[in-house]
């Protein structure tokens, strides 16, 4: 295992292995290595030649200063874990490397999950697609691995890669849970003991949504009412979005048919928890 | 030669070459093949192993459905000329598969040239960025061939692919004139004979400056003032811009030291024209 911290040893890395025909996998991760990291890495590790996986706390996808820094930070830890996976490169580069002073270029998916989500996410969304396509040109990876549970993210991720004609493919794969049915996340670790128990509710509250679909139920309204109904059950719970949607236009679904992408998103004091459900309709 | 109208095609056959490290070079045009592209092509030829000339004339790059329907496309001449320089793929993709309903991911070079130019370039800049990025993901050349006529085109598509860590490098090739001195572009076929030859004032312009720094001259102010003198020699230019300003950052220079970029640009009737010279300040 070897870990690069400049752009231009991985970049080089990345030259060289593409022009011997090895196929990449790419982790992206901020640290925190958790169980939903893993599962990932197991995953790229069945499908691509050599495992990347990426440590980056990306200034441009937090709020303020504050959040940024208080966001925790183990790499002696993480590169343990990753040891034990067999992580073939750990591509950790320093923020002032991946934005030096003067950087002004951005990438915006625009007019896209604009339906969905009426919060004020596009401008964090902006900081994602940013760092993930620049991780895209110094890795140059085939596969890039990504958790259903940002399901969002891995929307608008996949919409940019097609639209820009980018070489690499999105594997999606399914939420890794902590037993309780919470999702594992980096976030979590925010999280105290009482809301640790209290956050099981979000996938008790897409459980419940699946049922209804498997009770026949074909209304998207009627299904995000029952979503609203179990995350109420649990007064900790602030409720920030729920959706039902395409799970590639993230086009908002009345009558569902297809595979359905149910997305929820709730705070728990100032944590914020995401989650996601793919139910595939049977044909009637 | 192989004429490739499909995005995957290309997608295909640039994948197969950068597995065998073989190097592509890419001319980027909208048709209109002129001597300016032909002496792009001949240093591409000499950079690299492979060439590809792309013709896509880009719908956002135009002010108007009128302007963009009126642009000349004459695909046979051009694949003629490509042809005698030994190009060795035209890739001309379709606008609805560059551009496909629904397409709404844009890369925007942010703060950048703004301070040169109060005209309403940004939104141009931004159909420009895209598509050649786009082109870089798909042709995946380790050159990209751009003449220094569109020297602010230059510095933006420089400033892109470095924050955004493509591994494409940008060589400039000085401009292609007429003996008159008019640098050669696809927009001058829009001009009557009268201002074919009023033309040349523009180069005139940009050689006096010369001449005056030459001369000693090293207050930008007075150059640019030399710029304006010459112009104003002319009622049939209209100028739109000038700058004196560094090669890379774009920052307007006062005092002139180092390299140079002196940039002109003119219309003549509804024709846009731009011109670039670079100049080397010696040291005192």
């Amino acid at each position: 295992m070897e870990i690069i911290n400049r752009i231009s040893r991985m970049s080089a890395v990345s030259a060289k292995l593409l022009s011997s025909d090895v196929q990449l996998g790419l982790v992206t991760t901020m640290g925190v290595i958790h169980p939903g990291h893993i599962s990932l890495i197991e995953t790229a590790r069945k499908m691509t030649d050599l495992v990347v996986v990426s440590i980056f706390v990306d200034r441009l996808q937090f709020r303020s200063d504050e959040e940024y820094l208080s966001y925790p930070r183990d790499i002696t830890r993480d590169v343990d874990l990753l040891r034990q996976e067999n992580v073939d490169y750990i591509f950790t580069p320093a923020g002032e490397e991946m934005f030096p002073p003067g950087f002004s270029t951005y990438v915006r998916v625009e007019q896209f999950a604009e339906r969905l989500l009426n919060v004020e996410v596009p401008a964090l969304f902006r900081g994602m697609t940013t760092t993930i396509l620049k991780m895209i040109h110094i890795v140059r990876p085939s596969f890039l691995f990504l958790g259903l549970k940002d399901a969002l993210q891995g929307a608008i991720l996949r919409k940019m890669i097609r639209d820009l004609n980018l070489g690499t493919e999105v594997v999606v794969t399914p939420v890794a849970r902590h037993p309780s049915g919470l999702a594992y996340g980096a976030h979590n670790c925010f999280l105290s003991e009482t809301d640790l128990t209290a956050a099981s509710v979000i996938y008790r509250s897409l459980t419940a949504a699946e049922k209804a679909i498997a009770g026949g139920e074909r209304q998207a309204r009627k299904v995000l009412q029952e979503i609203v109904r179990v995350l109420g059950t649990e007064p900790r719970a602030k409720v920030e979005y729920s959706f039902v949607a395409d799970p590639e236009s993230l086009e908002p679904a009345s009558r569902l048919q297809g595979k359905v992408l149910i997305g929820v998103g709730a705070r728990f004091e100032s944590t914020m928890l995401n989650d996601s459900l793919l139910v595939e309709i049977p044909t009637e």
